[in-house]
Parts: C-alpha cells; structure tokens; sequence
C-alpha cells in the first residue's frame, strides 16, 4: 500500500474552498479529465457519486463513497467499484484556515494497484503506472481546486 | 524562482510539532545532515541561526532569520547568506492542528539557483541541483520532525 500526501496554499478563505471541494457535481467544470458525475446516494455527511474520467484517452468509471466532515472540513473518499488496475483507493481532502485569506489544502492517498483484466501488464508495471498517475493527478488535482476558489475570490471582489 | 509545498500527517499534537520546530539547537540530533546550530541573535519572535550542514561530503554553512509566529504556528525563514549555489532560498513552517492528536505539517520553498564561483557549473546546472536538493531535503526534513514528535508522544504515553 502506498501513501501519498499533496498540499497547495490557496489565496482563498477556507469557506471558499470547502465550497468548492463538497461541489461534487461542479468536478467537471474544475477537473478537465473529469467528463461527468452521478450522484447515487445522498444523506447528510455522506454521498455516493460515479465518476466519469478521462484516462490516456479513455472514459473511466468508478465510484466512490465521500464522507463529508464540515466541521473539520474534511471529505474522506473512498472507490467502491474500482477503477481497472486499482486494488484501492482511499483518502482526503482537507482544508486548513491559514489566517482569513488563505487556505492550506491537503489531498492525500492511501492505494495499491491490481493486475487489470486482459494479461497486458505485471503488478509492477500496473503500480508504477498508478504511483506516477496519483503524482501527476494530485498537482493537477490541488490546482484545479485552488484556480476555481482564486477565481471565486476575484468574482466576489468585482461583483 | 521556484515554489515548492510539502506536507506529512503527524501522529501527536500540534503542540508537540511545534516544540520540535521552534527548538533550533536540536536539529542536529533530528536532522542528521546538520552538523551544527549557532545561535547569532534571539529576541522574541525571531531568531538568527548559522547552520552547519553536509552537502555531498562537504560541510555547507549558512545564516537563517527565523521569524517566529508561536499564535499561528508558523515560522518563516530566509538566508541572509546563502550557499554557494542559492540565489535565494526562504519558506515557511506550518503546523496545523489537524484533530487533538494529529498535526498537518507543512514545508515551504521559495528559491532561486545562482553560478557557483569556480565556474563548474551554468545556471541551468546550478538550477537543477538545486531543485532536486530542495525536493529530496524536504522529504527527509518533514519526515524527520514527525519521527521526533511521535517519538516524543511515545515517551509521553510510557512516563
């Protein structure tokens, strides 16, 4: 099992910033390989979405139980169906205030790849493919989340 | 310039993260490529430390300001005498209580490579070096304090 933890300091108040993280359905309007979001369940704390995602050209699904802590602005998600060469997949977001502005924003990891289907790739093979996805994703990932809480900043500054 | 973040989950609590960071003379017995501390100056807030440090089998000094924020738990620095390949180097620890039992510690760096004297290495060079000593260094040094503040909560569980 690998772990992994990602962080971006956001020029935004963490209000903000959770705003965008608990949006599950605006995902593809942040995250450009995200295609589309279906929320299945939803309660309080807790919802269970299948994503649609780009991956080297091909439409991924899986889906995933978030459990949403808002007092400590904290989504726990977790892959229920996972995606082909993923054994599992599991994390955080978290939101720290940084003084008023600013936000620290966390994303981490905890996963383990599988052999896919169709005996093209070994499991060394498969977890380098995923260690160097989760690398490439989370930067994409923070940043996309930071560019949309900058940019929600900028809007409430001019309007 | 160059920014770079990194952050690792701490087992214990922020206050004990933060004993760790704020106690400068005892980075040589945590981080092992530090050879020695010197305080030059302390009044309340700020530090100004000469650091002592083994780069590639070669002992590399250099002089930090330490502006201490104990309130937000963060302590800035900036070298006022740089190492021979650093332009400018200067960041922030951040300590974020994450829980009553966890902390999110953070690392930050801004800098910027310079042409060593001696003329062995281009900009381009120097540049490299330095974003790979940057990236490696941060690693081992959030790493390091977590293992000295978990280690701390162990002695405070068994005494």
């Amino acid at each position: 099992m690998h772990h992994a933890e990602h962080t971006v300091t956001v020029d935004a108040p963490v209000d903000l910033v959770w705003e965008v993280l608990v949006d599950v359905e605006g995902y593809p309007a942040i995250f450009p390989p995200t295609q589309g979001v279906e929320i299945l369940q939803s309660r309080p704390g807790q919802q269970i979405v299948r994503l649609d995602v780009e991956v080297n050209g091909e439409i991924v699904s899986w889906t995933s139980q978030r459990d949403i802590d808002a007092e400590r602005r904290v989504i726990a998600y977790r892959q229920l169906e996972t995606a082909p060469i993923v054994q599992h997949m599991a994390g955080d977001w978290r939101a720290f205030p940084f003084g008023p502005d600013r936000t620290q924003l966390v994303l981490t990891h905890d996963f383990a790849a599988r052999v896919p289907p169709g005996g093209q790739l070994d499991l060394e093979q498969a977890d380098r493919m995923l260690l160097a996805a989760v690398e490439r994703n989370s930067t994409a990932d923070i940043e996309a989340v930071k560019g949309e809480a900058e940019r929600r900043v900028g809007v409430a500054v001019a309007s």
